[in-house]
């Protein structure tokens, strides 16, 4: 007979009102693609030796340093193989355990590498080069962030001077600061790398230009003379990456490495400035859509782990049972589930808003080959704001599903120990959130002065009609429109404020654009939030209503009304208050419709995690997994750790800690 | 001459206001207690050989689950010597990197084990065991939590059986979730355990009581026959100590073993309830008064390295300089003093409050000691709401301080990588904190059902005063009565809106008790951490109000006013304006006295961090030094990781990892 926590696990499944299938089916593109998804998960886990999910994973061994980057070496390798050989594969973007696969030592091979080649190089460049890159010939890193210098790229400090007497460019770190910094398979696993330097000729700065530099000799992998590599040492997170250093001591490369797709040197020093000088950061832009459409599958995983622990792990409580000692399962407590179908509505609505952003990019990409520019500019904007709203919901989500498992959460094989810091890394690197939001700040606030025709902004061509709007006293609260003009009032609201307040801050007050930018720095952040937050909210609301399945459909209506009335209801809510507009009559009316959400999500806990189809090896966590035996997994993984091993080996003793550090002590040998 | 970073904070330092050698005597009670502080942690850092703040410190090294504990024991073993050698120690509690210091191995000996030795022992049993204690002769933990039963110790499933045949008691683990699972150095550090088991007698069940266990032989450190120990592998933080579980196999023990101050069992097995059946819980109010009395140590931490870096970090923006190369100290941005000013503000105020709860902790065991209980009750919701708060704020802000730093703060040598891991596990452990809120809640409702005459609920006697009046147009928001009367009426209304609520929910719609506070949960925390709040701004303004240098009083008047207000218009914010008590045009006052006094307190930015007189090799940061010599610092350390070192070794390659991983790629073989 099952054990009760799989008795709780199978009787929490079976309540579910729809198929969890068809809801997979919806999630990765048809039952095909959820097919070959599942046999390619298959292949690499069986490719790693992690099928047997009572083994104890690797990850939560030793995990010093050094094992971490083995273990990426491991499955990165493993990952790269499959790419190579099949010409696409899902671990292009995500490991292995549904984390972003730059957390893979070959991970910028394919996330910037080759993206920046193809947009960077000259054809006959791209001719040598793409080859080799795409056999995996080379392995290469992208190169730009110094020590003393990150977002703000002209500030970069790495040189390559042109050598005209011998047709060389001389790459140079001159400082401490301009050390090369972070780049992922910097320290040891990339051959090679596109190193972004200040182009100087004859004493005259041309600024960052892009360069090819072979790292390491194709033979034995000893670092070019002249470049200094390393590893970074421990992160928070990503550690089976080895982000590296380099430094360059007059390092010689032929002039026909400056990528000259753009801008050229010809063999007399003579500069030639192309069309496009804006070429190099758009590999940035790649990698943010990458990021945003494949984010949140963290927060799935999170919530998944929390819901499936929540459904088996009970607790008396003093609410519920003053003069019992029965337990129930966590998922009953009102706030439990207030916070876990929260977190599955945000992983739903980021997946959703994801495909929204993958066609507009592709959209923009389509039209810049027809020589189409109009899209660059709300596309730069959204994938700006959405790269910043979607890792922050998904860093903040994984660590509050970490909370909703108490303690056992803390454990690293709750599988939390490498989610939440590998979100919280996106949230900070390739462009911090902060940074991001005032990029689409700066847009909406272009917008309103000269309203553009884009379907992401349409609602600000006449902000005022949202702005000064009221709510009517009996609004349907689980109607889509309401929930969307609701979040259109915030962001019109934002929006003209923040116009009114940089213009008169500069009008009234005198300040420069830049010093009332600073003084309003917190509200147009605000803005940008509200404003991206919208258009989640827009995507979700299309995304459900194009469902067919009926019983799909209204599961998930109920999670984006979850999501657009929590968000309301929320820690970001405030400026939804702050004009009255929500009036504390309507609060009391939202509060009820989300505990009427929450009571017709409760059936569907379980269910909704198994859409996601994730594996129990890809979520490695000793509580998520499918089959709800936790109590058990635990103990058998537990009795697996290599200390314990160990000890067992001693005689149930760690003998060195005993001898030099314990007896003593107990000696009186202080 | 010095380097660019070091000139920066040279010139930072140099602008303060007032003598931070006077704030660090108020921050730690006098000259005396602050030069024998300095003392202290110049003794232990000399021990662990970790003086010299130019080599890496070891906790960055390796990292592996077994060395990481290696090192526990190191610095574990030199703070208990430190402790048995004088009596008493800064060290107690915390550790020589300021996280609490139940991230030793033998933390839980001063923490748990003695204090609950003294509680539950008889005055034999005492005789016989706490000069073993206090000796270091046995090294105890304390044993409660179980695989399947955390904070509702009555569904614990641990048995001590009387045997009245032996005269012994059999302790035993009937099923896997009975496992004990948690308790620090109950893997391979401590000897003796007291353990929480449910005591039967002739197949009746008395209930949970405590026992004394020896654990391990002392001879050799080899477990007690009956009783299997080992570690519960890697956690997300707190690695240095050896977190462990136990399951008994039906172990013998003698009779004399129970703790029996207060219940006893005779040698026919005659059970005699003593006076007291809460005594065992009261371990637990001690160990929150301490997590309380020194949890903001590592926000202030965290708070010290985030402003040191960004007084030293540039950064051009496009804000600033839209045609300039010039970078300036991030500093410099309004956003970024917003958030480091407002971790600083906090941490003061935690550090404010928390003397207050010491001192009302103390009251309380003075009163106990002449019968007098009235204290219980309001200090136990007190230290609940304190202990949530505390860890709450401490966790979020060491998190945010880390986003402050961008990329850097992300290395582990950042120092947030040991900080942030350690602030959240207090947030779990010993009481999650939405627990320890509803306890808080609990009280505070009972409170306005029959006011008590108790300093921290004096303005709930008569709520309505608070909850229904109204602010001042021109309310001055500098004036720290204004500031507290906003707090006041915040948490008056949702007292009376909670309770009003939970009355309907009874009388009208029939809900029992429990059904109406689960109904009613996230409105009761919100409360809780309301009430919580305002006795933190009522401890600050009173302990700034007493302070007698100009100087210091009036840096840290504004640190309680950007406590107060960026409270108000901050994420918890909402419950401020949702009455309408707050209006559009107080907001627009109020952040205009928050910009004022960022301001202000901007020269005084550094001498602030200086003023908790951190050392250098305590702070663990190449990001926090006091010198502010960031980038030579971390390119020093970074050459010194291992895995540099061992590939230097090897020409730079590191050479398993290329051979298995990396040439097979290369040389296309998939």
């Amino acid at each position: 007979m099952p054990n009760r926590q799989i008795q709780l696990m199978q009787n929490a499944r079976s309540q579910a009102s729809f198929h969890s299938q068809e809801l997979t089916n919806i999630i990765y593109g048809g039952a095909t693609a959820v097919q070959s998804r599942r046999e390619e998960f298959s292949r690499i886990e069986k490719v790693l030796g992690r099928s047997d999910t009572r083994k104890l994973p690797e990850i939560y061994w030793e995990s010093g340093r050094t094992e971490q980057y083995v273990d990426g070496l491991q499955w990165g390798a493993a990952t790269f193989r499959e790419r190579l050989k099949r010409g696409n594969s899902l671990f292009d973007y995500v490991s292995p355990h549904l984390w972003m696969n730059n957390a893979s030592p070959f991970g910028l091979h394919f996330l910037m590498f080759t993206p920046a080649l193809k947009l960077l190089a000259s054809p006959e460049q791209l001719e040598y080069w793409l080859p080799l890159a795409e056999s995996g010939r080379i392995i290469g890193t992208y190169c730009q962030t110094e020590l003393g210098h990150g977002t703000f790229v002209r500030g970069l400090e790495t040189t390559a001077t042109f050598d005209e007497t011998t047709d060389e460019f001389v790459v140079h770190s001159p400082t401490t600061s301009s050390t090369k910094f972070w780049p992922g398979g910097l320290g040891y696993s990339a051959s090679h790398a596109i190193v972004m330097a200040r182009l100087v000729i004859k004493s005259k700065d041309y600024g960052m230009h892009p360069f090819m530099v072979q790292l390491r000799s194709l033979e034995d992998y000893t670092p070019t003379p002249g470049i200094e590599l390393g590893d970074i040492g421990l992160k928070l997170g990503h550690n089976t990456a080895d982000n590296g250093y380099a430094v360059f001591t007059h390092l010689r490369i032929p002039r026909t490495q400056l990528l000259m797709r753009s801008n050229q040197v010809l063999r007399d020093g003579t500069y030639i400035r192309g069309p496009n000088d804006k070429l190099a950061y758009s590999t940035m832009l790649f990698a943010r859509k990458v990021f945003i459409v494949h984010i949140y599958l963290q927060l799935a995983q999170a919530a998944t782990i929390a819901i499936r622990y929540s459904v088996v792990r009970e607790q008396g409580n003093v609410a519920f049972n003053v003069a019992e000692n029965t337990e129930m399962p966590i998922i009953a407590f009102k706030l439990q589930q207030y916070r876990l179908f929260t977190l599955m509505a945000r992983a739903f609505a980021l997946h959703f808003a994801g495909v929204h952003v993958s066609a507009l990019y592709e959209g923009m990409l389509e039209g810049q080959k027809s020589g189409d520019e109009n899209e660059l500019a709300p596309v730069h904007a959204l994938l700006a704001g959405m790269k910043a709203y979607s890792t922050q919901v998904t860093a903040d989500g994984a660590e509050d599903a970490r909370k909703c498992c108490g303690g056992h959460g803390y454990l690293a094989m709750s599988g939390f120990g490498q989610l939440v810091p590998t979100a919280t890394a996106i949230a900070t690197l390739e462009g911090e959130n902060f940074v991001m939001y005032q990029q689409t700040a700066r847009f909406l606030v272009k917008c309103l002065a000269r309203p553009e025709q884009h379907c992401t902004t349409e609602y600000l061509r006449s902000p005022g009609k949202f702005a000064f709007s009221t709510l009517a006293p009996d609004a349907d609260f689980l109607h889509a429109n309401v929930q969307l003009e609701m979040f259109r009032h915030r962001s019109a609201r934002l929006a003209v404020k923040c116009a009114e307040a940089l213009s008169t801050s500069q009008k009234r007050d005198g300040l420069s654009s830049a010093q009332a930018w600073n003084k309003h720095m917190l509200s147009l952040i605000a803005l940008a939030r509200a404003h991206t937050e919208t258009f989640v909210l827009a995507a979700f609301v299309d995304a459900v209503q194009g469902i067919k399945d009926d019983a799909v459909r209204a599961v998930l209506q109920r999670l984006c009304s979850l999501f657009a009335l929590s968000s309301i209801d929320g820690p970001n809510g405030a400026e939804f208050f702050a004009d009255g507009y929500i009036a504390a009559s309507h609060l009391k009316h939202i509060r009820a419709t989300i505990e009427d959400l929450l009571q017709a999500l409760l059936p569907d806990a379980v269910a909704l995690t198994d859409a996601w189809d994730f594996t129990d090896t890809c979520l490695a966590s000793a509580l998520g997994c499918a089959d709800g035996d936790v109590y058990e997994r635990i103990m058998e993984w537990t009795r697996q750790v290599p200390l314990n091993v160990e000890a067992r080996k001693m005689g149930g003793v760690f003998r060195p800690g005993f001898e030099e550090h314990i007896k003593p002590i107990l000696r009186g040998k202080l």
